[in-house]
């Protein structure tokens, strides 16, 4: 079996120039773990924002290393704004949330004048790999676009798509998830595949499929047994949900029970924006970052 | 460890008392296998109705057991009819789907002057076992609810309570799952969860909470985690989706990935309608059965 997505992953990035993260109120422990280790790792350089006994404790000895800076600001509004800043001109490369609220850190990544909003929608890309398939998988959205529409959920798919193509250079499989193959007045998820699809039906970098029900995104036998014609035979790299709820679930069953390799972040700025929280494994907040720091190397 | 629920469940069936199961088109390949696998057990009588010839290819010495009786009506809709007519009047004690569509067999069971229907909403239950947790779980609505209101999820979990209760001699814990802890204007599946509690909040014959992630109502980790304060500590016994999509893709996360073991049914009809797909593996299929078998056994 060839070696998994993730740890791949952390020896493609390159050393020579290491990556800056910025955090606003870094004293959090999933930053924390997360961090340190990109650091002894020496992949990472890191500009912690938010009162420096708090990281002081947190971080040890890797708060005093020549590649962490601290900036004491312990205001959240002021911390992220300073966060984005350091973004903005130059000085960080990527973003990452700390003990702040994801809509703070939103909006001043969103800000009008001093925000680095790229393109039209951010989304959350939730990346997983799966113990018996090779290769990354995106599902989106499982963290920040509650009902979108058709044409928000078209941004989805082009931020997974942008994402997905740092890392594999082919076009990508998108599966619009729905609870049924066949499109019903009834079932409003797979009216609105058919109105996604109609909007992509002239597109040639992705392959756009659905309504789908996840078995046949995902399993061969599944495709086989059920006799599905369509182009994507359990193969999609990119799974869609048409609702939050539906992502979180399944983001949870990936996370709970498939113990998936999985990593998140919030694409759409003009940098990652990496995310983790206190309920991931110690895996997860790695990757994410690691993630972040690929995507930042790629597309810089 | 102790046994499965499942495998549990096959021994504790009274077999001096068989169940008859009368299924309409019953040349399906799941009813052949779930079928010919009980009456070979002992548990079983069958009544296939259909076209003789086609079922006795496909149940080869079975359709010549004294369990089996073989009644020869070809029509989709005239068998729905006989099916359910066989139950009304007492000759048989289930139903399972054969080669029909869902919504034929539903009208024969939802018919006013020949059906029956007994409680005021038929929904589908998923069972699932969890690898690392005992005893039996239900999820619904995975299959047949498509948006519910409130008061369509309030039914919904009265159907899951009572066939909960068949198995378990206590009051279950009810999740309303959810993306969110919080209820917000923003997110429709959390402001359901809350018009639901107002719904139950003097009941004592279960616990009702919600909204709330999948993983707090599975997983004590989460809930330590998260410092999570209610009732329900990753110990749900019933999980309620909000809508059908999430239902289906958790369903098949766990069909396919977390490999739990399943079956299905529909309720709330005097008797389980017991439904298989091509898809299910064979041992969902048989426990399929076994659970229509144990709960007419329960409850008659």
């Amino acid at each position: 079996m060839s070696e998994s997505f993730f740890a791949q992953l952390e020896k493609k990035i390159d050393t020579k120039t290491k990556c800056r993260v910025s955090i606003p109120l870094a004293n959090d422990e999933a930053c924390a773990y997360a961090v340190c280790r990109g650091i002894n790792s020496g992949i990472l350089k890191a500009t912690l924002i938010g009162n420096p006994e708090k990281i002081r404790l947190m971080y040890g000895e890797i708060s005093d290393s020549p590649d962490v800076s601290i900036i004491d600001i312990r205001d959240e509004q002021s911390a992220c704004a300073k966060a984005v800043e350091e973004v903005k001109e130059g000085r960080s490369n990527i973003l990452m949330k700390g003990l702040v609220s994801t809509s703070t850190i939103l909006k001043a990544v969103l800000n009008s004048q001093t925000g680095i909003k790229k393109n039209p929608l951010l989304s959350h890309l939730c990346f997983f790999e799966l113990p018996d398939k090779p290769g990354v998988k995106i599902l989106t959205d499982a963290a920040m676009c509650i009902s979108p529409d058709a044409e928000t959920l078209l941004m989805e798919i082009e931020n997974a798509r942008e994402a997905f193509c740092a890392f594999e250079k082919r076009s990508p499989n998108v599966a619009l998830l729905s609870a049924n193959e066949k499109i019903s007045d009834k079932i409003p998820s797979t009216k609105l595949a058919e109105a996604v699809l109609s909007m992509v039906s002239t597109r040639k970098d992705m392959v756009v499929e659905g309504p789908m029900s996840f078995d046949l995104a995902l399993n061969e036998e599944s495709v086989r047994i059920k006799k599905y014609k369509g182009k994507i035979q359990g193969n999609a790299d990119i799974f869609v949900v048409p609702r939050i709820d539906t992502g979180n679930a399944l983001y949870k069953s990936l996370q709970y029970y498939v113990k998936a390799s999985m990593g998140g972040m919030l694409y759409g700025a003009r940098c990652p924006v990496v995310l983790t929280s206190r309920a991931d494994s110690n895996d997860t907040k790695y990757n994410s970052l690691l993630l972040g720091i690929s995507v930042w190397q790629d597309t810089r």
